[in-house]
Parts: C-alpha cells; structure tokens; sequence
C-alpha cells in the first residue's frame, strides 16, 4: 500500500504505528506539509481535502482521514473489535480526537516546530481548548487501563498520536496522571514504534 | 432512548433526522448551550467532553458524538452499508464534517444566532477555514448523487447538518452547484424533518 505521509504528522503517525502493529509495509511518499501548492496535482484525485495520510490500497482504491484509514486496516484483527457498543465507543473516542484534540495539540505543536508565531488570541484559543480537551481525556482514562474495553485498540491509537507529544505544543502533561501512566502503557504494546522511527 | 439535545445544534439534529427515518422515538432532554455549567453534573457520568448530543441507550449504556451515535443506530439498516471500502469512505466524510465543516459554519453560525461577536481575526479564519472545506465537498460531490456509493447514507446526514444551514453562519452556498443540488436531494428523501420541526 501506498500512504501519502507526513513524518511529523501524528495523524500519519497513527495510520504507521497501526500498520507495524499488523505487519503490513507501506510504501511511503513525503509531502510537505507548509508548502501545500503540490497537492491538488498529487492528491486531487484521491482526497478532496488534499489532506495527509491519504492510503492508496493495492488495488488503487483510495481512503482518507488518518481514524477512518485505521479502522479499516484493523477491521478483524485484534485492535477492533467485533462488538457494536465497543465499536461505537471507539468512534466516539476518535471523533473527539479530530474535534478537540487535534485542532489544538497539533497546531500548537505545528507552530512551534516550524517557528511560525500566531497572534496571542489563537495561541491562547488552543492552549485553553487544549487544555479543556486533556481535562476530558483525563476523565475518561480514569480507572481505565484503555480507553475502550480494558483492551489496546485503534481508539488508543488515535488519542496517543498527538497526546504523547503534547509538551512539543507547550503542554504540561503533568496534571493528568491517568494520560500519563495510559501513554507507557500504550507505548509497551508489542511492536510499537515511535513517532521519528 | 434518552438524547440529551439542543434544538439549533445540527450534531444534535443529525440523531433526530436518522431517528425519524428509522422510526425510532427519542425522548429529549434539553441542554443550554450557552451556559454550560449545570453539565458535569446531569451529563459528567455519561461523556467525559459534556457535550450534546449525547444519547442513553434503553439500557442505559451512553454513546457520545453524533457521528458515532448515528452509525451506531443505523447499523444493519440501508442507511449504512456493510460493505467495508463504503463505510471507511463514509468514516472518511464524517470526520471531515468534524474537523473542517463543524468548526468552521457551526461556529460562525452560533456568533450569529447568539448575538457573540468574535474578533475580526477569529471570523476570518471561521469563514476561511469554512470556505475551503465547502470547496472540498463540492469536489466531492461533483458528478455524485450522494457521497458513498450513490445512496443515501449516514455520510449525508453528518454533512447535511450544518451545510444545509450554512447561509446562517453568513456563508454563501451559491458557488456551489453540486452542494446546493444534493441539498434538495437528502431534503427529498422519505422520511426527512426539518432542523426546527
């Protein structure tokens, strides 16, 4: 398979984690992420939204959205489950991820590892909705081992691409316990890599 | 089943438009959306994020994020295929609405509805950021009939809710050919309600 990645980008990150959890090589091919002026040429045809990751699978069908790309890859193996409350659980999980997490971790941590400097309201705007959104993180982990089903699975994946690097945004993790002892329990699952490896 | 609701969210309108097609009653319990501060307790148990809709099965399990909720409805019914490149395709829209549709025309549309009125430069990235996701789904609708597969699914619901009211938010739809036709199409399907009805 094809993947369309970004090497800093923790959505892209998702879709190669999950893949060297099951196995599968990908083929991958680096687009810029500041410089977006290529795209509509690459992966026009393949996303509307000239977003990374975009998967192209083997036989050349396209899919989009690094959550949507993962839970097909995992569907019938072990790190989505058959279960429809569960499955819904997940979604839930990583629709939150797109919605509140991402916007604010990842563009915190885009500024500040390409040096770009946003006026103080927006900087603030995703500190504030970050923070609000680690807050809700936190509950949900509480007493949890995972996040869904007491069991590793792609919910997880999606939450720990940006999570584990929030302090590259400027975020202190350490007023949530319960993120910080699920982000070594994730990163201990056989046949983790890391989000630079 | 229990939605926990407000009657000019279109995340919330979303469950209400799938329940009506699938004859499914809800009872709603409504929530302000402005003044969010009676939340941790009536929903904190329920969704870690406080947000609506949040919907308590008959069981009392709880499900949060409408797109979540509404594949989880419409599971094994024509709203939502089984076959599994379809649904990664309808994943792949649905959190598209979330990260580029909902933060962007929801947003602007409750600056509007509210009487809030944001920074100059907080309203220029809402109606930017609303502006390219517009463009992205009408490439995606362009030559389509729906979104995945040529039928009406969940992917049309999760889209529509916002877009059809986008006009409220300040944005004009009429550059949009493909969005404007497809708009009639979901509001000529069996069954449809209104946001306001």
């Amino acid at each position: 398979m094809l993947l369309y990645n970004s090497a800093v980008s923790g959505n892209c990150y998702k879709v190669r984690l999950l893949a060297a959890h099951l196995g599968i090589s990908l083929e991958l091919v680096e687009l810029d992420v500041v410089d977006r002026s290529n795209r509509p040429g690459l992966i026009g045809h393949l996303n509307p939204a000239l977003r990374v990751p975009t998967l192209v699978l083997d036989d050349g069908r396209p899919l989009a959205e690094s959550n949507a790309i993962i839970d097909y890859l995992a569907e019938g193996t072990e790190y989505l489950p058959a279960h429809r409350y569960e499955r819904a659980q997940i979604l839930g999980w990583q629709f939150f991820e797109q919605y509140e997490i991402e916007p604010n971790l990842a563009v915190a941590r885009f500024f500040k590892l390409f040096n770009v400097t946003p006026s103080e309201e927006t900087l603030n705007s995703k500190h504030a909705g970050g923070d609000k959104a680690l807050q809700a993180l936190e509950r949900g982990l509480t007493g949890k081992t995972f996040l869904v089903g007491e069991r590793y699975s792609v919910a997880d994946i999606s939450l720990y691409g940006y999570t584990h690097v929030a302090a590259e945004g400027g975020f202190d993790l350490s007023p949530y316990p319960s993120i910080l002892a699920w982000i070594d329990r994730v990163a201990a699952q056989p046949g983790h890599i890391k989000i630079d490896g």
